[in-house]
């Protein structure tokens, strides 16, 4: 194993992170205070089907902490103290420290890599097995944007810049994906070998000629159109064989694709502005016409 | 601690996962196998500082694979042999599987498992503790987009969206954050305290007034001036002080903002729009009314 770097050809940079989508279903996570980053914690986590143990003397915990403990009981245990040592890490999958004291922060971080138990403390970037980063939640889509520690202000003007480019409707449309795909599997059973990858094949084909506004649209009684006229013939079946003509006239090709939309409304106007300026040019052109020949005659 | 589930009010959903940026800078990972899974593996390895150890038989590796490996000899090392077991695993942070053999695969994970080693195994959703998404990458700037196990074709559709909506220049202007930031801690250093919090606050003033596009056009001299003009004063300079009045008069306020750019575009556009079409109505008018007053006469 080569442990002196050499110099790269410098094609793939280095220096960031991996991005990746923990999995925390039925994983106990353990979150050290209780205030404001404590509580961003906490609403970061519900989103994952984890178990929350807050770990905070009560007097510690800011509004929003009480009332995420309040709202998801289920969810979040409280337990009112301060971290106890070891025997806090019993069992715990992922530790989250969110408190102002910098020395204890350190400790707990030993503790949990004796243990390699996946650990963060805020503000301390060298204590952090992970970051976070801004995010975009809508449904089962996420995105989530790192900018290698260049702070979350800048995370949020790209986090801005991105959300403008969403309809709003993806989340609904990858629910629609999911859904789909899983009455195909019951029409068509089985894991792997031949009946899997030609399933597989035609998901991606409905992927590709579909648009996710196409999708969103999609119920019950049309997925299933979708696949007795798809599925057997092994073909992607249209929007108008799938919605019917009059449907698919109401909607344009890629109805909800925001900016789509935004640039039709645009062309409408736009040739509005094309009678208002011609008929201003025509009225003005007849009037001095009008008033040069008046003025000539006399 | 409540073990039962209690049903909670639905205000954020569960089901998701934890988006996270993973570090590995002088970590070791295992990457087991060697064909087009493996590869991307590598791919998405190497912009992270980690080490990685590619355990193949040489004849089971694919083009892609190969060429990483030469081309990377620092950052990749190759070991020709198959899963030789347990002793494999020593000093490792991370395993991902890329293999055909699902059983193997298995044992490998329960190996990790036993570890508390972070592991994948591609194409076993059971097998994984995280799992890989989308992703665009530019410079500092890394975006993941997850569909919760909803497949890449649905991911990357969403990830041409997004692209589209990046005007390229985003990693360039976190760059410059960056640096503006080194250079403000080389000038008021000291972590924490007063001085801390009050360079904290002018960056994300800073952050907050200035667009990436203007960032992204910064240089040493141009960030120097920001500094010695803003940081004293305690104000954040426009980009006229910074640029000059030539400079900022050439560049419109948001110059690199893509859609920004293209409305603009369309400003301009509309305005001949205009004058066309109020041209052409005043010719016609007072052609009519020539020919009309003519044909009177006779």
């Amino acid at each position: 194993m080569s442990t002196q770097p050499e110099p790269d050809t410098p094609l793939i940079p280095a220096g960031g992170s991996l991005l990746i989508a923990w999995q925390l279903k039925n994983k106990n996570v353990l979150i050290v205070g209780g205030g404001e980053v404590a509580s961003t914690r906490v609403e970061s986590l519900l989103v994952t089907d984890a178990h929350l143990i807050v770990l905070s003397p009560t007097d510690g915990l800011c509004e929003r902490t009480t009332e995420l403990i309040k709202q998801y009981p289920a969810r979040v245990t409280h337990h009112d103290r301060l971290f106890g040592g070891d025997s806090e890490l019993q069992n715990v999958d992922m530790v989250l420290t969110a408190i102002d004291d910098v020395v204890q922060s350190q400790e707990i971080v030993d503790l949990c890599r004796e243990r390699r138990i996946p650990v963060n403390a805020a503000d301390i970037p060298d204590c952090c097995d992970f970051y976070f980063g801004a995010q975009i939640r809508d449904g089962p889509l996420q995105i989530m944007i790192s900018t290698n520690g260049n702070g979350p202000k800048v995370a949020s003007l790209i986090k801005s810049k991105l959300q403008k480019s969403l309809s709003g409707n993806e989340g609904k449309a990858i629910e629609k994906i999911g859904r789909l795909r899983e009455m195909l599997k019951e029409r068509a059973p089985g894991v792997g070998g031949p009946v899997g990858r030609r399933r597989m094949k035609w998901m991606s084909q409905v992927c590709t000629q579909w648009d996710l506004a196409s999708f969103a649209q999609l119920d019950e009684a049309s997925m299933k159109k979708m696949l007795d006229l798809g599925w057997p013939t092994n073909h992607v079946p249209s929007r108008t064989e799938v919605f019917g003509i009059r449907s698919s006239t109401l909607l344009p090709a890629r109805a909800s694709e925001a900016l789509h939309d935004r640039t039709a409304a645009r062309d409408i106007s736009t040739s509005t502005k094309f009678i208002l300026p011609l008929a201003v040019g025509f009225t003005v052109g007849v009037f001095s016409t009008f008033v040069i020949s008046a003025l000539r005659r006399r």
